[in-house]
């Protein structure tokens, strides 16, 4: 063989035993893996093959957005297990003009609707083609790639502008000033929020690129701010706990069971049309990352309150073990310390209070000395946003984590149930 | 069914008959979809299990790093089909002491090679917890995700300081000012590059994470820019061509063959040592995506000389048509205009220059004035810069496309084969 020929050698990698066995293992699906599929006849997937849409089963999930006629269900992406991507974006509403509220709430339903399905807003290349394109195209060839798009509302579309006072969930109001705020100016709040997940990142990106051309065209909200998440840091009722940052397994203990939903997520006190709809608590933390790296891991330990491998509590072996917090050292210390994150989040330790976590680890470049700029994007779902401001006081008081992250952003948003086919999210606010 | 089974009952959406139907199609691999595999037994998939990454046989392929004994090979990340997610760091030099730079490629080298095995690039949580941990392990359970990470030389590495003058590779310089350069100091140059591309950003993010630290323990090389990419915006040997934000499919003409990856990509003159590399060049481009979407689409498809749906030439019906420079409209005017970007960048009608393009969508989110942020992560692999420059050059002074993009980062870069087991990328440099 010639050098030329050996170099185009290289160029076919394959699926190696190796990925195939750890693929069996992971999820006893070896048999379906379309490598594995192919082992019989001796013709392996090429690279191209295993990395495109057709061989990720994940790029074909297609999750409804409207509810069925005769039932309340929450808007998709609460309950879902979390995907892996995710692009969120606050908006300002530009109007006081609640008819503009109701014509941009109707106008996102339907494009959401429609995205959801994997279909453009609009049509991409009109055939009057001296027109502008209603949708953008990037996404054309890209599926459903399991796309949810969650809205919410803001504390000022129930203020004095549009006359929907009465409709006021009960507990949506502004948050409070907690101890761990260093919140900057262009990342607070927001009158509206739109949190796309999907399974791949451009799906996302393009569906919120396009509602907020919709926001912009109606002349009803303008963009506010920001953040694309490339990682979930948050597991689902049958997905594997991920990590986040910190190199940590982030919410072992996450909310995953119907009977949780129901007593901590969903909302059933206040107006009636808020019934079976949620709050949403969305916060920026940078997490200072170098200064973390330079830590010895038995200090990473003690302030997460587990193992940093395993993700088992320090009282025990395995990740799902139930943390105990009585259980004290030799020389008398609580083996899981008082300050560390895992024990003021506890339930055991709030009241029985429990929040669902939907977060994504983020990154921002190098920020102005250097040094990595990341952190998390938390998404928390409540049926009370105190809760949130409860355990984040106390976290932000004696938390030893505070040592390394600042929370730079922030917004609260009642999140409306589902619509109906045929109807819109929030529609009972209107007529 | 109550209220509330009613919501949990949504929670579990199931592949759809459309989107198998979609998988099926596409790639011709519908018997090789788990959910297919498992239609007979009436057991589809959960989403968390579709989800999964043992369910994606991209997240389980391996590249090798080093190449054989008796072989030359390219570095991985070049003629690998591109994967979908990119982190690109650049570095400057922080040392004048040719040892330091030794020392951090051998480094570097070795924790590539572990890297794209799946490993960690040492202990995470080391039975001395009292120490800190050498990898930050935020990937320790996502596999290898066919990551590859590409390392490039700068123009300073054989400057004056290090005594390298005489092993320069013969093209290798800084790139000469461009009429579309709107450069900001914090994202020019660099003397070290490193691009690292996966399925799995996170596995991609990790990895250059983990060499930054590495660079700032030797104390040879401190970052200088970054940037993320989450859509790949090129296409390989078998894969579709994806798209970029402007909606049109980038790459269409793009480097796909053998004869054209020896007569274009692969260097063969200057030092021994320099033979089988190639000269990347980094480009970020910002593009005026909102301008653009206000476009009419009969300009978008003048700009680029193609259709924005299909992709065929506005002288085709297809994607790969041939473009036919020579048809004129009724009026007499060329079907695919001059200064069209296809047109411009054509080998046709630039003296038969072709270079790779290995490019990634990226977003910054909002810029000052509340506008999306976004553009592409240009890269592209040559055997003389020089051709970078001559089609660039070319673009921006006369390609239509020019009015809706700045180039604000750039960087070149010499990209040494890949090294030998048990050596390091740029061993032949030293001793």
């Amino acid at each position: 063989m010639t050098k030329r020929q050996d170099r185009q050698h290289k160029e076919a990698p394959a699926l190696t035993r190796r990925g195939l066995f750890l693929g069996a293992a992971a999820g006893g699906l070896g048999a379906a893996l379309p490598g594995a599929g192919h082992a019989g006849s001796a013709e392996p997937m090429t690279p191209a093959e295993a990395m495109s849409d057709a061989a990720n089963p994940a790029m074909h999930l297609e999750y409804p957005f409207y509810s069925a006629a005769d039932e309340t269900a929450p808007q998709a992406g609460i309950e879902t297990p979390p995907q892996r991507y995710t692009m969120f974006m606050s908006f300002d509403l530009t109007t006081r003009d609640p008819r503009d509220l109701q014509v941009l709430l109707a106008r996102w339903s339907a494009a959401i609707g429609l995205l959801m399905k994997g279909r453009p807003v609009g049509q991409v290349e009109p055939e009057r083609t001296a027109a502008v394109g209603l949708d953008t195209g990037e996404a054309l060839d890209l599926g459903t790639a399991a796309l949810t798009v969650t809205l919410g509302l803001g504390p000022r579309v129930f203020g004095p502008d549009f006359g929907l006072a009465d409709k006021r969930p009960s507990h949506l109001r502004e948050l409070e000033t907690l101890p761990s705020d260093a919140l900057r100016p262009g990342l607070r709040g927001g009158d509206l929020s739109l949190q796309a997940c999907a399974e791949d990142p451009q799906v996302a990106y393009h569906a919120i690129r396009d509602l907020a051309r919709i926001a912009k065209r109606t002349g009803a909200a303008a963009t506010r701010w920001t953040q694309m998440g490339f990682g979930r840091a948050s597991a689902g009722k049958g997905q594997e706990t991920p990590r986040n940052l910190f190199g940590f397994r982030d919410g072992t203990r996450n909310i995953r069971e119907a009977q949780d939903f129901n007593q901590h997520v969903w909302v059933e006190n206040g107006p009636d049309w808020s019934h079976g709809g949620t709050y949403q608590v969305v916060r920026k933390i940078e997490m200072h990352i170098e200064n973390w790296d330079n830590a010895q891991v038995s200090v990473q330990n003690a302030v997460f309150g587990r193992h940093k491998v395993t993700g088992a509590p320090l009282t025990g072996q395995h990740e799902f073990d139930a943390p105990d917090f009585a259980r004290r050292d030799a020389a008398g210390s609580p083996v899981i310390p008082v300050d560390s994150h895992m024990r003021q989040m506890a339930h055991e330790e709030n009241d029985g209070v429990k929040i669902l976590r939907r977060s994504y680890n983020y990154t921002d470049g190098l920020n102005a000395v250097g040094r990595l700029d990341a952190g998390l994007l938390f998404v928390s779902y409540q049926n009370d946003p105190a809760h949130f401001e409860r355990l984040q006081r106390r976290l932000g008081t004696s938390d030893a984590l505070g040592e390394y992250v600042s929370h730079i952003g922030s917004g609260v948003f009642f999140v409306p149930p589902a619509p109906k086919e045929g109807s819109y999210i929030g529609a009972e606010l209107f007529g």
